[in-house]
């Protein structure tokens, strides 16, 4: 099969590699519908991660169940599913507990398995998932001939939806605040989204990307700050009688943005940060000073993720609208450029 | 009157100082019944704050309102109160939110006041009171016959109990919940007491103290561990099924206690921290793998301060009981050096 494969900074290549195959009998196997580019994948492209050999990469995908292990009992061949973007067994405590990236069996994609077998990245035909019964979230009455957006806003269920959620559920938004949000990527504006959907009255998106902006609205925002820095911590307090946000959702993950996040919190209130830290260093005096607390981590998105299909499913919510872009798979390249440049906010693969 | 001036660490002595007047018409004048040396004081005092030139320390006490000025309405002479360890309006929006340590017009004890007029440490005979309707809590029914464990407890409202149930209150303890609290000192005893009013259902004190152990089981805690760094963090999993605490309170206010506290937390939990900070670097990357939260700051002892008192009139609770030494004010010097080589917990200065 084809899948993509990373070899160096800005070096994007789809690869004749092995056709996964049930090892282990906690594992299926899934043909991949769609998947797509993160945020987060462009830290290795742009160079802010190491990338020391070619590996496999991708890991927001959803898809058909061809074959399943002789153990699995949640999901059978022909269903469609949402792959989390960590594969979790569901039994361990962090799994009960609702936190399965810390899951004691489990691992991300395009990784090794914990008995050293290789495990596919997304962005490619097929996927070998361990854990199946603990991973995958069944889709019921859908197949791969699912319409364009639906298929859009389920595939952002295996990552930036759940981890929007994550930011504002963490950080304890509740009806009638205000939130800021640092970040307009499709994980900024998801937490919009969510902001909204817990009732938050008032949510502030930081962005100057008119595009983003537009879709920011859409999701429930009800203020734009162009302004960073200074100027936007300035902005918020202006709109929040000189006090800041009561709840800032961190989306991005660089430390300019956590201390713009931080500032622009009122005293007493909390940061929710789902942007992988590079660079991060909390300024400790200033959260003691204020009584500003630090909230989240990386999302769990299986905890969310039932929840989500449903809301989906249900047309509460159209996260898919986050996606700019559908290219074929073998265009993967040209998929990482576009977000690179700001060109699309997300981009979605279809092998 | 007399009161205590630090003059260089190691070096607080009691001196002849001018006596407080009404300065303002929002002032009071109280004069002191007790007062105690907090843990953070020990920090100028052991060099780890600079002491630049001679200036006035002590910010907790409990006294006699005396005199007050035209436009004080909520306390009259005469009256017993309790002064949370900082000054504020009760009326801008920081305090009507609960986070008086943030008063847009407030301040510490033994500095100077937004007009420039020196406000009194708290270590004396007597205190000038800014804000004092915002600032002091009236104690019905007692006054300066009040019987000396009574007297203390009333003033562990003033900062040590509020602050140790800032710390269990912020990091969201519940019923059931398992809680581990780092330092033993008065804060940390406090937090044992606060996690087990909340409701948490085993408290596991660290301390290699007998007598702290000894009050920290009186206050609630169900297991001692006296380890440190890693044996400590491993004590604690093992307490836990290999997990950690659902609410670590970390009470100190050093690096190595901050990240002590944060391994001793279960994926998904939360540090609740009071310690003012010294050299504490927040540990990013292991807070988002983990998705370990940091909520607390600087306790707005205010906020909690009517609820103490009531449940301290109640008999509900004895925080007083983390005061161990009475000393006259003139033995200030004693006083301090008795808490630095941890002959005492908390020592109560009596003018």
């Amino acid at each position: 099969m084809k899948a993509t494969v990373i070899h160096a900074p800005g070096d994007v290549r789809l690869e004749e590699v092995p056709d996964p195959q049930v090892v282990a009998p906690t594992d299926a196997v899934v043909r991949v519908v769609a998947s797509c580019v993160c945020g987060s994948d462009l830290w290795p492209y742009r160079g802010a991660n190491e990338v020391n050999e070619p590996r496999r990469i991708g890991h927001e995908f959803v898809g058909i169940v061809e074959e399943t292990g002789s153990e699995v009992r949640d999901v059978r061949p022909g269903q469609f599913v949402i792959a989390p973007f960590v594969w979790s067994c569901g039994d361990c405590l962090p799994c009960r507990s609702g936190f399965q990236t810390s899951c004691e069996r489990g691992g991300g994609w395009g990784g090794d398995d914990r008995e050293g077998h290789p495990v596919d990245g997304g962005q490619g035909e097929a996927v070998r998932v361990p854990q199946a019964d603990g991973t995958l979230v069944p889709v019921d009455g859908v197949d791969d001939s699912v319409d364009e957006r639906l298929l859009a806003s389920l595939l952002t269920c295996s990552d930036v939806v759940a981890t929007g959620w994550h930011a504002a559920s963490r950080a304890g938004v509740e009806p009638g605040m205000t939130v800021a949000v640092v970040g307009d990527g499709a994980v900024g504006l998801s937490a919009v989204l969510a902001a909204r959907e817990l009732g938050a009255e008032r949510i502030i998106a930081m962005s100057r990307y008119e595009a983003r902006q537009g879709v920011a609205r859409e999701f429930g925002a009800t203020d734009i700050v162009e302004a960073r820095g200074d100027e936007g911590v300035a902005a918020v307090r202006e709109l929040t009688a000189g006090q800041g946000a009561d709840r800032v959702l961190e989306c991005v993950g660089t430390g300019e943005s956590m201390v713009q996040a931080l500032r622009s919190t009122r005293p007493g209130g909390t940061v929710g940060y789902v942007g992988v830290p590079h660079g991060v260093e909390l300024p400790v005096e200033l959260m003691f000073r204020r009584n500003l607390n630090v909230a989240g981590g990386v999302a769990p998105a299986r905890a969310y993720a039932e929840m989500l299909r449903d809301k989906v499913l249900a047309g509460q919510i159209e996260p898919g609208r986050v996606f700019d872009a559908v290219m074929p798979l073998a265009d993967v390249s040209e998929g990482y450029r576009a977000m690179d440049e700001r060109r699309a906010i997300k981009v979605m693969l279809r092998p």
